[in-house]
């Protein structure tokens, strides 16, 4: 019988997993040996903290990220197909959400493998929640262009799409260019329409805020290399 | 000084708290003696599991449901403005994304109240996690419409825009109905099509699986009366 793949989520970047991370979620951690990590020096000091009942050195850690290929990705499957339990861990917060974890999950799937997804901190969700917006219909779609010209294009259509279908519009940026797409966000968008910025989640800086952009524009915070999720919404 | 709106996440219907629930966000709970919540019997029950340090006879609950008018919704914040925190909780899960509370959220912004989202079980994210689909790009589209032809239309419409746009596209249906959602998916959506079904998260009969609309054909469950998300992408 096949193992089961667990998608295990971990903090969104605060020491205190005991904040996000709920005791059932550790204790399925703890019972593990094989886990496919985005990043294994975030995914060992992640497992410390939840004081494994084994030494890190004998866990079994293999890599996914954004330059595995897909015969790669295959070779992850085998302990699964051995009848194994694997974890899934990504960089922060809910694993195969924003990154390159789908793609093991997909696999599993094909292989008839059972996908157990566990409750954890998402910070695309917790910016919804704390934006005020209909959440009855919302779309995350990512990165925005980096170039200016398609970057505004494309924010005024999300505004565009908002308005149209009701639907929340959410999306990130590098944190290091935070800052310039709230500059693009401010000039682009009418003043009338709604912006939701959640910076730091979970973190003592924690900044959760909707408001016009007309009154952003009166008082920018400093979003620099801060993780943040954007929201907007235009009635 | 206003208190601050805490968004404290509930169970998906189990009895088992500590499998989805982070202990800092039920220590919050114990801390908390107003609550905003959508349904008094189900928040009562919840918050005696959690283990209140005061009898649940002495907590002061507030009605936010689909009834609520705006005036109601501003009433809420009272307690807020006078310096105390009230706690958010909803039916199931997160609260503020699929239910009335947003309109407390975005009310709070308004009057400058701080919004803290805290971490829970959303099923929409765990059965994007479960999908295995993109969710760099993604939409939940809430319910579809119920008239037959409309919802047959609105199923091509989001088949169209997973593949054209690469979004993968989660909705719902109320609980009696999904079998019926489910007959109208694999009759209309294209063979190739792969679509996924989270049901019963959390709970001992849990089931994820992402196929192809044609694998579906060939056994399909039976999804009367359990909480269900569907999602579909095209490529």
């Amino acid at each position: 019988m096949a193992g089961t793949l667990y998608l295990i989520p971990t903090t969104l970047g605060s020491d205190r997993w005991q904040d996000v991370i709920p005791q059932y979620v550790s204790s399925i951690a703890r019972d593990t040996r094989h886990f496919v990590v985005e990043d294994i020096r975030t995914a060992r000091r992640y497992l410390s903290r939840l004081e494994m009942p084994v030494p890190i050195s004998e866990l079994h850690f293999e890599l996914l990220n954004e330059h595995s290929t897909q015969p790669e990705v295959h070779k992850l499957l085998l302990p699964l197909l051995d009848g194994l339990s694997v974890g899934l861990i990504s960089e922060a917060g809910v694993p195969a959400v924003a990154d390159p974890g789908a793609s093991l999950v997909a696999l599993a799937h094909k292989h008839g493998i059972k996908v157990v997804p566990l409750a954890g901190p998402s910070s695309i969700i917790m910016a919804l929640m704390a934006s005020g917006f209909n959440g009855q219909n919302f779309a995350f779609v990512g990165y925005l262009p980096i170039k200016s010209n398609e970057r505004e294009h494309r924010i005024v259509q999300l505004e565009q799409r908002s308005r149209d279908e009701n639907q929340s519009q959410l999306f990130i940026e590098a944190p290091y260019r935070n800052n310039q797409l709230l500059s693009s966000l401010v000039t682009t968008l009418k003043p009338e329409t709604l912006l939701h910025i959640s910076c730091d989640l979970t973190l003592p800086t924690e900044l959760t805020l909707s408001q016009s952009v007309k009154e952003w524009k009166r008082k920018m915070p400093d979003l620099h290399k801060r993780p943040s999720i954007f929201g907007i919404h235009s009635a």
